[in-house]
């Protein structure tokens, strides 16, 4: 938790820029995995936690700007409840912390939004994501689940606020990005053919633990890395065999790293392997030089396509010219998804506001394959915190579908793609906070040339 | 997965023992932490496995016990599904391996059950615990959400089969168990005083994950135990300290294993935690004695309740007569919660269906503070897998508040009292597989008397 005054400001900025009508955050309530007392760990709201600050289920809160008053909705503890979860601070006490002094039970809430409504304010309320949210918004301001758009000026003020940074935030991300760090550090130790998955994500886990650190999100660490979100760890690792991973650590505010390795399961890579490996590191390496405030992060996925073909051009599995290839989507056979997203309080930051006002400022987005997965476009501000992770991958059930449509077959030599279909898969992402001038990596240094992840091994 | 027979006998048996009606059964979808697509590790429903094996989201299913028909309702992979998520066999092809030559698209489900009312048809569903059950059971049947209490008769055939384990069950229990001991051994042997309780934690997880298990519930591990459900783990452990733990592995079948320990954070427990562990283990030894099918659960909980109050009387805790203090529950100050509760796909096995329904048989439960917290009360029987996990807690805000009330001043020597306010709390647990003779542990043995923990440490 921050201190009081960045909880304060924060609140005061989203006021002025909002200025009138009453926001309703919902919070986050936990989760029963199969039965309602056994819960999944719990996650707070980051909208909630970036303007509240307080993890714990069953609170709400409620800026009436017009009054200017700030309200926390929940329940004090019981002796029951601290019989079984132990002395806590006053939900009143939790919410001085963060500089709001109003709190009041649960109970009251839908009747002050009532009278909220019959006084003529517009409520204001973000996305659901969570079935507990819609049920509540259908409860308390009767809107039926099919019309719980949000509101577009609450969404556009918050991602106007969280977009941006502060040092303080950073801090608090870089702490998570050592930590994811070392997990991928920890995995490029130890993996060695004839382990399972399982025992390579263990190693990584242990890491976060060790380090009091949650997952930012679903660990990838699979052979079958052109399995985008491949959340199995059941295989055996054989010879031969190249190993992606993409996993994160989240620190105790909330805030993510994400990073992915690709490391071969033998000591160094195959000549194969080491070939397309060099393109990866290519698109990587030149979409990270290209990072600078004002440059547009889809000008910068273009450039990692376009790397990505010049080089599959030299391996014979692509043919004609790059700029048109990438115009057309033939690039994206083999790397279908973006180029990175914004990261902070989400591993895809703000992601339940809608990646159209997050990253594309509201512009429609391209429906095409692979473009349209990009989700970030707009030109980048110091301040943004986003990954960078160009891939290129061999997609059996892609390719068969592709080359059965005769699509691309200007851009694409498929008799040669036939003879990678057992290939797999090659990412590696870090994370960079644009700067005035240009851009930082954040967190420890991963291995990410086949020299650095060789020496590692 | 069991053989497909397993499932249409399970299923078989349940469509005769309820003769008529439309048996509705809603599977789990993914839930997002902090947006929709960044889900927590998935978990199907519990009573959803059990009849139809599938783990996946998104399923739900229907068994028209009129028409003697089964349906899986799901949706097939799309190549984008493929590309993200990987091949997989279909749908029809998973349904296949349980028995269920029937399935069809999600959408035609809210119909299917409209026409199934339209002929008269009775919709039996179980008590929602997810809120996406509830918005399903609202949207496909109408039903409002302070309505979904879910039908006694379909309940109470569930539990009637849930109850007994067969052999392939109890062997996944057992495998459960044994990964279980393990976490619990590796905790024993590493702590130490300047250990942080992740750290420890981080231990235990590890073990879990190299067997391929996930965990069955949150894990407790802290130097606070006399907090009953205490999922904090950043503590730094000092000498002197106690360190309960309740963990326990879920094998990828879904079956759960769930033990406690409490180790001393020195080498050997010191004059005061010997006595007071000793009390805990006649509880726990007593206990296990009793066990035997016939033996009402509730009848065992009061003799472990009774070897305590014994016990705490030679410390000078307590006085008078043990049977009567326990009658009136002044036993519930040190022993606030149950003696034990079925375990099976789910580690309080089928408390989504109702404590009521699977340890009391429909009949009325204790409100007595303590009493009302034992969740199994019904005479035990062969096939029944339990836990046997008394324990003994110094809450320092319990006992203030008795003390402050006058409790129990006949059964209670507060003065005494007063000076074990800093003790903490301890448990042990073991899991129980009821035979027709007595009563079989279930897993590697982890160390319960003083002098096997000492050996471990």
């Amino acid at each position: 938790m921050f201190a009081k005054e960045t909880y304060k400001q924060r609140r005061a900025l989203l006021k002025q820029r909002l200025g009138s009508g009453v926001l309703l955050f919902l919070g986050n309530d936990e989760c029963g995995l199969n039965y309602e007392d056994n819960a999944f760990r719990y996650r707070q709201d980051s909208t909630f936690l970036y303007y509240f600050g307080i993890s714990a289920a069953g609170l709400s809160a409620i800026i009436d700007i017009d009054e200017d008053k700030e309200i926390i909705f929940g329940d004090e503890l019981t002796m029951d409840d601290i019989v079984w979860m132990g002395p806590q601070p006053t939900l009143h006490e939790k919410s001085e912390r963060v500089g709001v002094t109003n709190t009041r039970p649960t109970a009251d809430l839908p009747n002050h939004l009532r009278q909220c409504v019959l006084k003529g304010k517009e409520i204001h309320y973000l996305p659901p994501y969570r079935p507990e949210h819609k049920l509540k918004l259908m409860d308390w301001l009767g809107v039926p689940v099919d019309r719980q758009e949000g509101s577009v000026p609450f969404i556009r003020a918050v991602v106007a606020q969280r977009n941006y940074k502060s040092d303080e935030e950073v801090a608090e991300i870089e702490r998570a990005c050592d930590v994811t760090a070392d997990m991928h550090i920890a995995a490029t130790k130890v993996i060695r053919p004839g382990m399972y998955e399982y025992e390579v994500v263990a190693e990584m886990n242990r890491v976060a633990e060790m380090n009091n650190c949650q997952l930012s999100f679903p660990t990838i660490a699979t052979i079958n890395g052109q399995t985008l979100h491949n959340h199995y760890h059941g295989n055996l690792i054989k010879p031969g065999d190249l190993f992606l991973i993409d996993a994160g650590a989240e620190v105790e505010s909330g805030y993510a790293g994400d990073m992915s390795s690709t490391i071969p399961a033998d000591k160094t890579f195959s000549t194969r392997q080491r070939e397309v490996y060099e393109i990866q590191n290519a698109m990587h390496l030149e979409s990270v030089k290209a990072l600078r405030p004002g440059i547009a992060y889809m000008d910068v996925y273009d450039i990692s396509a376009r790397v990505m073909v010049e080089g599959m051009k030299t391996l014979g599995l692509m043919k004609g010219d790059a700029e048109e290839a990438v115009r057309q989507g033939a690039h994206a056979l083999f790397y279908p998804h973006g180029l990175g997203h914004m990261m902070g309080l989400d591993v895809h930051d703000m992601e339940n506001l809608g990646e159209l006002w997050v990253g594309y400022d509201g512009k429609p987005k391209s429906t095409q394959f692979g473009r349209k997965s990009q989700r970030l476009a707009i030109p980048l501000e110091a301040g943004f915190v986003h990954t960078v992770e160009p891939g290129i991958y061999f997609i059996p059930e892609l390719i068969d579908q592709w080359k059965a449509e005769k699509k691309f077959v200007d851009f694409i030599n498929y008799d040669k793609v036939e003879t990678y279909k057992d290939f797999g898969g090659i990412r590696n992402e870090e994370d960079y906070l644009i700067t005035p001038t240009g851009a930082r990596r954040l967190g420890k240094k991963i291995p990410l040339t086949p020299a650095e992840v060789e020496a590692l091994r």
